[in-house]
């Protein structure tokens, strides 16, 4: 389909399910539904829901919980007219922790005793830093050496998005401008030297890289933000017998907009 | 024992549960352990945890988590030396639904199939209005006409805290200072007129109430906050084979400082 940029930025969340949900979409999510809460979408098994949960409420800026659907309802009570299934343009589908599938839908996958666990993304606040005139880079998102607070079963590494900032001032405003929508990550895990949390290269992300990537300037600062990918990592290693998690850059965009979920 | 209230104020976390888990102390707990953070204590069997984290994920002012014991374990990971058997000075022990016991300590039922959940509380930034200087009287608690978001079998009224406030400064102030503290229930949840939220008489609390309350004066400003006796109403509700809540002024104190859990 053929959209310039400011169209697929002034859609409405309902307008770019549809089409994603047609199969008409072949592009990521991030440049879409400006304002609009972007959802990393994670399904597990009932049998996991209640560790996952608690594994999110111990760690919310990796995993802060937006919606949790009901039991066997692809439906998210925030934003009942989407569906979990056919929202999001391509899947991971994992079956013990292996890759086995990357469908545009999972309709073939649901089951009665599957919970789908929306949790924030940092594109939903990267338009607040262009709409500041903040100056910044995104790099993509790393593993670290931080790890997760455990819950049950669920434990394993912290994954960060890193953005480089102009400046100092930038990267302070940075700082303001995501302490208030812990909805979506919150404020930033670390500022500075990526060694310090065992990143290598930050011109190598492990997702959503970009391939073309300038080493940090002289005068940049680095901020590190909490990430959706950690559940992926997670799920890799303690692997659940099905779990469903996004393709790095197709996200579902839920009705609510990104300042209703703000905490301040 | 004899306590001046500046020594009560003084005491650390420790001290006083050490204090109350001898059976030392006959007062409450809201004038104990100054910048330390006050948790509702809510303890549950295991087939209703999943849906009460829930309901405390889609109902944060009324029920913000602090911490999660692991199931069977009476240590919560954020405080490990208390112990939620014996740290309340007394407890409300509820079967099917009716108060069957006020122990001062619930060593006889715990079993190893309950999960403690700490909420916040209040009584954690009432100091803080008092640090700045703020003119307050606290009201008590009441039971609102909100209806909670539902999440499995827990649905039920939202209870509120009351305070009014001196002047309509005062009460921007102390929505400003409550705004960043999201773990004792965050920003109020109403402002003004008691009747919008279905309270009749705010002289006439249904937790916490004074003795000698003053009705609301020309000038005051009421403030509502989401309140942690919530559960309690809930629980009388659906009535859970076992449960216990805390009495109105006898709270759990964990190691955190308010501050240290402060989201700004």
């Amino acid at each position: 389909m053929n959209i310039s940029e400011a169209e697929l930025a002034a859609m409405t969340p309902r307008e770019f399910r549809h089409m994603v949900r047609r199969n008409e979409w072949t592009g990521g999510s991030f440049q879409a539904c400006r304002g609009y809460t972007q959802t990393n979408l994670i399904i597990l098994p009932k049998d996991y829901a209640y560790e996952f949960l608690l594994f999110c409420n111990r760690n919310p800026r990796p995993c802060p919980i937006i919606d949790v659907t009901d039991i066997g309802d692809s439906h998210p009570p925030l934003s009942p007219e989407a569906d979990i299934r056919t929202d999001s343009r391509k899947y991971k589908v994992w079956k013990d922790g292996e890759l086995v599938d990357e469908p545009t839908d999972i309709i073939g996958y649901w089951r009665d005793d599957l919970v789908g666990f929306l949790i924030g993304c940092s594109s939903s606040f990267l338009w607040l830093f262009k709409a500041a005139n903040i100056g910044f880079r995104f790099l993509g998102a790393f593993i670290t050496n931080i790890q997760c607070i455990p819950a049950g079963r669920f434990r394993g590494p912290m994954v960060v998005t890193c953005c480089l900032f102009k400046s100092g001032y930038d990267a302070v405003r940075a700082t303001q401008i995501t302490s208030r929508l812990i909805a979506v990550h919150g404020p930033p895990v670390h500022i500075g030297d990526p060694a310090v949390i065992g990143i290598k290269d930050l011109c190598h992300a492990d997702f959503g890289a970009s391939p073309d990537v300038t080493p940090p300037q002289p005068g940049e600062v680095a901020l590190y933000w909490g990430c959706g990918a950690t559940p992926e990592v997670i799920i890799r290693e303690i692997k659940p017998p099905l779990a469903v998690t996004p393709q790095d850059l197709d996200l579902l965009i839920i009705d609510p907009l990104t300042e209703e979920l703000a905490n301040l």
